[in-house]
């Protein structure tokens, strides 16, 4: 039988959303997909490229445990550019995608018992990992009203003396939201780890993303290459981390994943040195398809209480129409054909909202905005 | 503070080795490599050239969580040809290389506190993965004069109420023992998962590896590319599961991983269909290799009871030396710039050995058998 641990990990919703769409698109229906946090361009032709020689040069072996030193210090310099923080590149570990970046994060600092804050609502995985790390998942809630900024009265009241550390994620998803630089720093005031996933930096739409390490250097970041170049099949990630956690991740790394892809690393490379300075393009790009969503919704008669200004999300309040997330979910999916991601994937108490993805082009969003408008009217006939 | 689990993960001393000859290296001194356990030859050309041509074809993309269908069809089939197994492709999941693999495995059955036995000598990574499981293991001796194979009797004493597993490895690291079929049966049959590591199948040299699937569905294979492809870069690998394991390590994986690499599974398939037919031919090159080195180890004067029938390494008594294994590698590579692996590394008992991979041509295979004779001369000096 298999381990309580896995019998718990709760599903995620959205692949359920997920498999429905495809079934109805096998029947030659067709559906527009506002449910997958995923862009819908293609990886520059110059990270391609990039990788392709590194395996032609014969770069397809075991690499330095902790990622190519070129990489790591590709990274440092980014660092240092965008934040002015001077980081040694020992403290970059790669790793592939960042999902196991957070979970040697969380394998390295917690205790089996001890607690780690997420802020609700949240990336779904996030509780889960602490989870499997042996640790407990202590939620602290974040409201539109507040413009989904964190409450640091109300976060401290959640600190016991089981909280190891608190998960931050600015720009957010599913809320877009970016973190205010005063809140983000009275954060690294609390005597928690904090750990930063930065994932969504550089998606930025008019206001600018701080890193947790221009306030402390006892911090850990998480990042990685698959949202900014379009990268996400690639599974490629870091981590930087404090001094001490070096060789502790490093051990762990070994033993779990042994070393990262090496010309999956030299795609990397090429990304940070040569694809970079386009990044200003494709946020615009974003930017644009951000306004046409956020103005359809507001047409259709939703109160946007605050705007995304940050990843490729919005997340919709649909208490109105007075229906959980994963039922709506699948309505508006068999009746118009527009896939959305349940509320409930980002927090128990996260069921009034439903979280719709821009990474689409122009026409294909009027038309899935065109569709859930049908939807609401559909509702008051 | 990292936490305790990781404080006391042990270091893999041959890492330290290999460290100090690059060193050596570093200050121009030519190091020979016996210690490495990866093959010399690049990866087959028609597998890069599939990664490539998925990769110009814009398949850079998330894949399904447990694989692309086509890879894990293959392994099925795969399976079928090499064992006669009936499997279905459900039941294959792909990971990025054998170590998450094995992870996953480990996660999807240990309740904390759970015992998991390992054969000893192991693969250094086991009792750790265990211990990040969750799990405890309780190791159980094999010995060079039982040719390392398991005593059965001596194995059931090793049971108590709380053994959930044990994981197998044939052809083994480090003593490339290929364990007898009526062995690995009754393994089946003691009431625990049996996970078998087959991670060294098709490296066999006169006698056939089983599959642990000839024998029972309700087992863990675990497999992957680095071996037989000479792919340990691509970090490729794979997991047979149980029928009710497919959800339990499909949600483990969608939490810690999403999905693997979709380009790198394509050149998995191009491995299997088109490559697989070449293997012969690198087991005849290793075969002449592990004969040359048998040869000059027993023309030194080592006395060898058993000969290692599969893998490419050769697990050596060294305790007519009279040193620990971890200071007798240091004092081999200082004298005579041949690095090796410390036993320590395979066990807590195994400090009586050291392991010499083969996976060198034939004239640096003699070299290096030369340079071990004239340490031993310097030694009875």
């Amino acid at each position: 039988m298999p381990s309580r641990l896995v019998n718990e990990l709760s599903p995620f919703h959205v692949m359920e959303v997920l498999e429905k769409a495809k079934e109805l698109e096998s029947r030659g229906i067709d559906v527009i997909h506002f449910e997958i946090g995923e862009p819908d361009t293609p990886t520059n032709i110059q990270i391609c490229e990039a990788a392709i020689d590194s395996i032609r040069a014969g770069n397809t072996r075991y690499s330095e445990s902790m990622g190519i030193p070129i990489l790591k210090n590709a990274i440092a310099e980014e660092y240092k550019k965008s934040y002015g923080v001077e980081i040694s590149e020992r403290r970059v570990g790669i790793t592939m995608g960042s999902s196991p970046a957070i979970f040697l994060t969380l394998l390295s600092i917690i205790e089996p018992g001890d607690e780690v804050i997420v802020i609700e609502p949240h990336y779904p995985c996030y509780p889960q990992l602490i989870r499997i790390s042996g640790g407990i998942p202590v939620s602290c809630r974040v409201y539109e009203e507040d413009e989904y900024q964190i409450d640091i009265d109300r976060l401290r009241k959640k600190i016991s003396n089981r909280t190891r550390g608190i998960i931050v994620n600015s720009p957010s998803n599913p809320t877009g939201t970016i973190m205010e630089p005063d809140i983000l720093k009275s954060i690294t005031e609390l005597g928690i780890y904090v750990i930063s996933d930065e994932i969504y930096h550089g998606l930025e739409y008019g206001k600018k993303a701080h890193s947790i390490l221009e306030y402390t250097d006892n911090a850990f970041v998480l990042n990685g290459f698959s949202k900014l170049y379009s990268m996400t099949g690639w599974r490629l990630g870091y981590c930087i981390l404090p001094e001490e956690f070096i060789r502790p991740v490093q051990k762990l790394q070994q033993n779990l994943f042994i070393s990262p892809n090496p010309f999956v690393q030299m795609a990397g490379v090429e990304a940070i040195k040569k694809v970079r300075h386009q990044v200003p393009d494709l946020v615009d790009l974003y930017n644009s398809r951000r306004l046409i969503m956020l103005e359809g919704l507001r047409e259709m008669g939703f109160d946007l209480k605050t705007v995304p200004n940050g990843a490729f999300y919005v997340f919709l309040d649909i208490s109105p129409l007075g229906r959980k997330s994963y039922d709506l979910a699948f309505d508006i999916l068999e009746k118009v054909h527009l896939a959305v991601t349940p509320g409930i994937d980002f927090g128990v108490d996260m069921d009034g909202y439903m979280r719709l993805t821009y990474t689409n082009p122009e026409e294909v969003i009027r038309e899935g905005l065109g569709r859930l408008a049908k939807y609401l009217e559909l509702q008051t006939d």
